[in-house]
């Protein structure tokens, strides 16, 4: 085994641990925070929820909410600007990926300087970033957890991966009540993430005991759970996937992922489509794809969806893919990328893209940006 | 389920990741090294290898091994002046659990000042402590991994246990090449007392899904590779046991641990036993007394030890404690506290030091100074 690199915020996991966020704040010596979330979250009253309890705690705040889904450079740099101005000295993100991704931008920019794609690939952070707490609010991004910060570049039109031990925030408050308030279609799209960030990064070429262990038990979580936490919204179910989205975070953050996320950031860079949902697209023929380079690790997956049998590895690798094509079509999603894409000629643009990304780099089977496009045309 | 923790170190693992030692140093803005240690390490080359490393990299150190297995609370204020004397700004620690277990006293007396008995019990450390990285040379004590430091108060003949989540180290750098040289008992007891970790803090009032994955990860492990790794000295048994201590650790650093490490805490305090040859003396007694407690989880740990089987839930958690004695048995250690300790006439006291043990509070079974005589009795 080649040396393996693990590391992980502090997490607080529980329904109500968002009373824990000022008395973290304070241990990190915050005193100003600047507080990073999206329009989207104000309806639902976390956003208000959380100033009470800095209010309430003797903490001020700025607030600064100019952040879409995926979020775009300028943003950051925005945020930076607001966070040096109003002299904060603690960043706290709530909500999905885009928010927490936006303030792992601009904690790289407040610590050191220049430009945000100037940081874009691996360990390109030099200097210290300040000190961050994040409160996901949907059980999937795994940025809560994670060493990935996904920023898009306006100009390029590109989606860029900036990858940092510096990036994993101090503290994770993940508050699973949290998911009660979510729609049915954010709570699949969050999942099927944490899915493939599951499955990517258990196949990826840096996993290792630590990360394998935590991808396993994300798949099994996933697939047991989900069903049951749209039916009946149970706080158990909800809980597990939370449970799930992080032991998945706790993987891909140190395993790395695969080609399947370089073609998904490739194609958000280009239109602005949710995450989650080009995984159900894309998995299953990345998945076959990798057969080669994985068949006992595909049909350790097939083993937990499908249930132990006794067949060969590649019987079981194949009958698991096949059941997550079944799993995926039953939640009424789009399973075909001519489905959310325009036309078929942007192809060859994404899979040229895609080669690029740094995700490239750890999938199994290596792979030409010809082999990304066949990719891609299997699930047109 | 309630509000649950979660903390570990940064972990650089694999074979030959020593080499990573100054690097690590230098990024948590270490100039001069305390470097903490014990005599029998210099025989085995290591501490020399460290030190060339260190030298290579420009880095400065002070050396302190006055650090007995069991560490004393004078060690570790001597230590703490040496390193405020000699203006060391990291301390690094080599050793089995006693010399990170030091480190971790001196790093609570520079930052916090007063005795290190101020500190015994949970939380009571509140200034943060001098960057620590910590090199394990045992499969077992999980100190590299813990908030726990376990230290002598000599005029009182008790071990105190000081649990803090300051008492984490910024980084463990786990190297199984270090096994190689080890003696067999070494390597035994360190094994048992990573699996008493495993199967405790599995046990605990206060596991997590994260902790519980960690946990039966090390049971499974051991079980399976100590045998192999003390007969032909495979370095791939060796370094599934060194995966196996780093999963321990992580489960009990969280979820705490029960009446097997208060009872091995009074005993190590009165009488200076190795204390990993405690465990396969107390481990079974106390599953058999948590048994109504926590028939689930054993009947889980049964099935790993001994297979899966159809049977009642009982008959395969008593099946699992009856491989374990066997499993404890074949390796040549006492099996009975009759066989290390004197007479029978200090029971009473080991009983009535430990129910006062930090470890007493997260046993599943709530038990009293009679109950825990009870196991002792048991195990005579």
């Amino acid at each position: 085994m080649r040396i393996s690199k693990f590391a992980i915020p502090e997490i607080i996991f529980g329904r109500g641990s968002i009373v824990h966020l000022a008395s973290c704040a304070k241990r990190l010596g915050g005193r100003r925070v600047l507080l990073v979330s999206d329009q989207g979250l104000v309806g639902a009253g976390w956003v208000d929820r959380i100033m009470e309890i800095l209010r309430d705690n003797g903490l001020e705040w700025v607030y600064y909410d100019a952040v879409n889904s995926n979020p775009r450079d300028y943003q950051v740099h925005d945020g930076a600007e607001i966070y040096v101005r109003e002299r904060a000295d603690v960043i706290i993100a709530v909500g999905g990926g885009s928010p927490m991704d936006a303030a792992k931008g601009i904690a790289t920019i407040v610590g050191n300087g220049g430009r945000i794609s100037d940081y874009e690939g691996a360990n390109r952070i030099m200097r210290p970033l300040p000190p961050m707490i994040f409160l996901p609010t949907t059980a999937g991004s795994g940025s809560d957890i994670s060493q990935f910060c996904i920023i898009t570049d306006v100009a390029r039109q590109v989606k860029m991966s900036i990858i940092s031990r510096s990036l994993v925030p101090n503290i994770s408050i993940i508050d699973p009540l949290v998911l009660l308030t979510k729609s049915e279609e954010l709570i699949i799209a969050s999942a099927i993430d944490a899915f493939a960030h599951a499955v990517e990064s258990y196949l990826s070429l840096l996993s290792s005991p630590f990360t394998e262990l935590q991808a396993l038990k994300a798949i099994r979580l996933i697939a047991q759970n989900l069903r049951p936490a749209l039916n009946d919204r149970s706080i158990e179910a909800l809980e597990n996937l939370s449970i799930a989205a992080t032991a998945a975070g706790m993987s891909f953050s140190n395993a790395g992922l695969g080609i399947g996320h370089s073609l998904a950031h490739s194609l958000g860079g280009m239109f602005d489509v949710l995450h989650g949902l080009v995984h159900p697209i894309l998995l299953p023929p990345v998945m076959r794809f990798n057969l080669p380079a994985g068949v006992d690790k595909l049909a350790a997956i097939g083993r937990i969806v499908c249930g132990p049998r006794m067949c060969s590895s590649e019987y079981i690798a194949l009958a698991g893919i096949d059941w997550l094509e079944r799993f995926f079509g039953d939640f009424n999603v789009p399973v075909r990328l001519r489905d959310i894409l325009p036309d078929s000629s942007c192809l060859e643009t994404i899979a040229k893209t895609a080669v690029n990304d740094a995700c490239t780099l750890t999938n199994p089977r290596p792979a030409s940006w010809e082999s990304l496009l066949g990719v891609c045309q299997e699930a047109w």
